[in-house]
């Protein structure tokens, strides 16, 4: 390890955030601190109909004050494994169960300050049903062609990190099953 | 606004993060609290050669106790214009100067609790230079060819969210000028 940890503090323990403040020593010797927000993990799922239809999810996000279209998400419970999360969450926030879902990678939304891993999936050969969101959950679910999905994202009207790079490998992957 | 804003709290004040737990009241009238963490803004820049590499920068992230594969990046200073912020980033952690800054769009890393926004760009027509990163920040510069790059993202061994992004669509934009 190239920074040794000096010293481990917990700053903030909420409900969601758990935040830390530790002091280290750098590669040159010198005493710095690192502050960052542990996070339990994440998934993503981007649900594609068999006539190439995406599923999203709008919501309202606090943070920006206003509302995201997203792909559905959840947080990992203690020790679940991602594939499980994700096929959890898929049938809570959309109804859908699938035949097939097909690992997109992990990403780490911000390795500055935070430590989440956020495991995406492609979920093809979807069986529709009713959505059962928690109580306080309120989402919207709205369908788009993945083509006008990655025209958005090439505009700039899709912010949400997860759906972009989820709908971006997509498009490849089909690419490439195409061409192979 | 779907979700009021009933109380605002500063739960921690760092150097870096400053997190916040506020009380809400949600759409069914229910109250709730949000925490989450406020960003002063990023950006971060893909820089391109004439003869098709991209120039990463490899250093050490502690939430993940590993160097991580990243473009370039940086934070916004206070009042600055994310254009700026990246010609200065790009100086400092590759010497190079940009003829093209040309804008990738701006993700959210993860909406649920951080309210960055990281503003993307590609550089090129690129004059090289020197690297002048500040005291205590150790980057390893790395070069690869952008399809490298690519192969690498579609295999999950790049999981930074601003790399995966900024290579993918920089990808379609190539493609879209090569048949446009």
């Amino acid at each position: 390890m190239k920074e040794k940890t000096l010293q481990q503090e917990t700053v903030f323990a909420g409900k969601l955030l758990h935040v830390r403040r530790d002091q280290v020593e750098l590669e040159n010797g010198h005493k710095s601190e690192r502050e960052f927000c542990m996070h339990p993990g994440g998934v993503g799922i981007l649900p594609l109909t068999d006539d190439g239809q995406v599923l999203l999810v709008e919501q309202f996000r606090y943070p920006y004050g206003c509302e995201l279209l997203e792909i559905p998400a959840g947080k990992l419970e203690r020790g679940e494994e991602p594939l499980v999360c994700g096929i959890r969450e898929l049938k809570e926030e959309t109804g859908c169960t699938a035949r097939e879902m097909i690992p997109l990678g992990c990403i780490y939304p911000t390795p500055g300050y935070v430590d989440e891993k956020l495991y995406l999936y492609l979920a093809r050969g979807l069986t529709r049903g009713e959505a059962s969101p928690d109580e306080d959950e309120f989402l919207n679910l709205v369908q788009m062609p993945l083509e006008t999905l990655l025209q958005r994202i090439m505009s700039d009207e899709i912010h949400d990190a997860k759906t972009v790079v989820s709908a971006l490998k997509t498009a490849r992957l089909l690419k490439e099953e195409h061409h192979g």
